[in-house]
C-alpha cells in the first residue's frame, strides 16, 4: 500500500487542475520498478488524495509579495507519500525524485507568476497494526 | 487520546454513510478493554474524523474495472488511528482487528457493487510534545 | 519546513474564526527564536492548514454533555506541527507552549459555552525522502 496525500491551500483549486496532478503522480507510482524490475506498488493499492485547505496561512500573509510585485497571494502543497517498509533505499530515493520532477513540472506554469512552495517528502509507516480489504486488489491478480 | 481519522475518495460520499461508520468506529473505541478490564480510552478523548477527497486518482483509473464489467468508478478509505505509547501489544492488536471488523461490515455491501480498497492501520504517536486542553473530559470525570 | 496542520470537528466552522487561528499560529511561527536567537522556522517556508471534518464522532455523541445540561454537541481540534530534525528539545518545547498558548486563547471564549477538546502535538518528522521546490523563499532571501 503507497498512498499519497496532498494537503494544499485552498487558493490552488482555481488555478491549478489538482484531479489532473493526482492522475500523473498516481501514473509515476505505477511505473516505479526494482532493481529487479519489478513494479514497486501494486496497481490495486496505488492511490492519491488531494485535499484543498479552507481555511490557511503562508509564511507573513502576503507583505514580501506585494513588495517584490505579485499580489501577495501565496500558495502551498505537501505532497506526503507513505510507503511500506521493505523497500530499498534506492528504490526510495528513485520514487522520489520521479515524484518530485512531475510535482514541479505540474506547478511549473503557476510558479512563474504566483509566489508558492511545493514540498514531498515520503515516510516508511511505521504501523502497529496493519488491515486491509479490497475488491480492487483481484483485478490485478488475474491469472486467466 | 486516540483519534481516528478517514481520508477516503469523494465518491464514497454518495455511496456510504459516512458519518454512521464514524459514529459505529468511536463507539467500538469505547468499548475497547485492556487486560484488567480497564477502558483502552478515555471517552472525553476519543473522536473519529472523516474526510472526503475532492480530488483522487486510483489505481490504473478504472480501465481494469471496466474490462471486469464494472464501471471503473474506483473507492478507496484509509482508516488511520493514532494511539499513546502506553499500551501493550496485545491491546493495539485487539483495537486493531475490533475496528478493521466494524469497517468491513460498513463497506460490505459497498464492495459487492463497486472495485475498491479499505486499508486499516495504527500508529503509536511519537509526539515530542503533547499538550491538551478540554473542556469535555471533566464530564467523564465527574465524582458526584 | 515546518508545517502545522489542523484537523477538527465542522461544527467549529460557525463558531469560531479558523483563517485568523491559522494566521495567529504562522505570526506564532515566525517569531520563534532559538538559543542564539535566531529565528526557529524560515518565513517562506511557514505554512498552517486547517481542514474542518464534515463527518465526526466524538466520545459518547453527546448523552453525557446534555445530562450535564449542554446541547450535546462536542467540538474537537487537533493541531500537529511536523517540523525538521536538526532543532533542540528546547526549542521543541518553546515552539509547543507557544502554539498551545495562542490555540488555548483562541478556543477560550468557545469552550465556555461549548463541550470541546483542543489537542496540540509536535511531531519530528522522518522523512526518507525530502524535496522543495520554492518561488517562495527567495522572497526572504535577498540580499540587496
Amino acid at each position: 500500500m503507497p498512498h499519497l496525500v496532498i494537503l494544499y491551500s485552498g487558493n490552488l483549486d482555481s488555478r491549478s487542475d489538482m484531479s489532473l496532478l493526482c492522475r500523473r503522480l498516481a501514473d509515476t507510482l505505477l511505473e516505479q520498478r526494482d532493481e529487479a524490475g519489478k513494479a514497486v506498488f501494486p496497481p490495486g493499492g496505488t492511490r492519491v488524495l488531494a485535499y484543498p485547505a479552507p481555511h490557511f496561512a503562508i509564511s507573513d500573509g502576503g507583505a514580501a509579495g506585494r513588495a517584490a510585485g505579485g499580489d501577495g497571494d501565496y500558495g502551498f502543497a505537501y505532497l506526503n507519500l507513505r510507503m511500506g517498509r521493505n523497500r530499498s533505499e534506492a528504490v526510495q530515493q528513485a520514487v522520489g525524485a520521479a515524484l518530485a520532477s512531475v510535482a514541479k513540472a505540474h506547478f511549473e506554469p503557476l510558479m512563474a507568476t504566483m509566489h508558492m512552495g511545493v514540498t514531498l517528502q515520503i515516510d516508511v509507516g511505521a504501523e502497529v497494526f496493519d488491515a486491509k480489504h479490497s475488491s480492487l486488489h483481484p483485478l490485478f491478480n488475474r491469472t486467466t
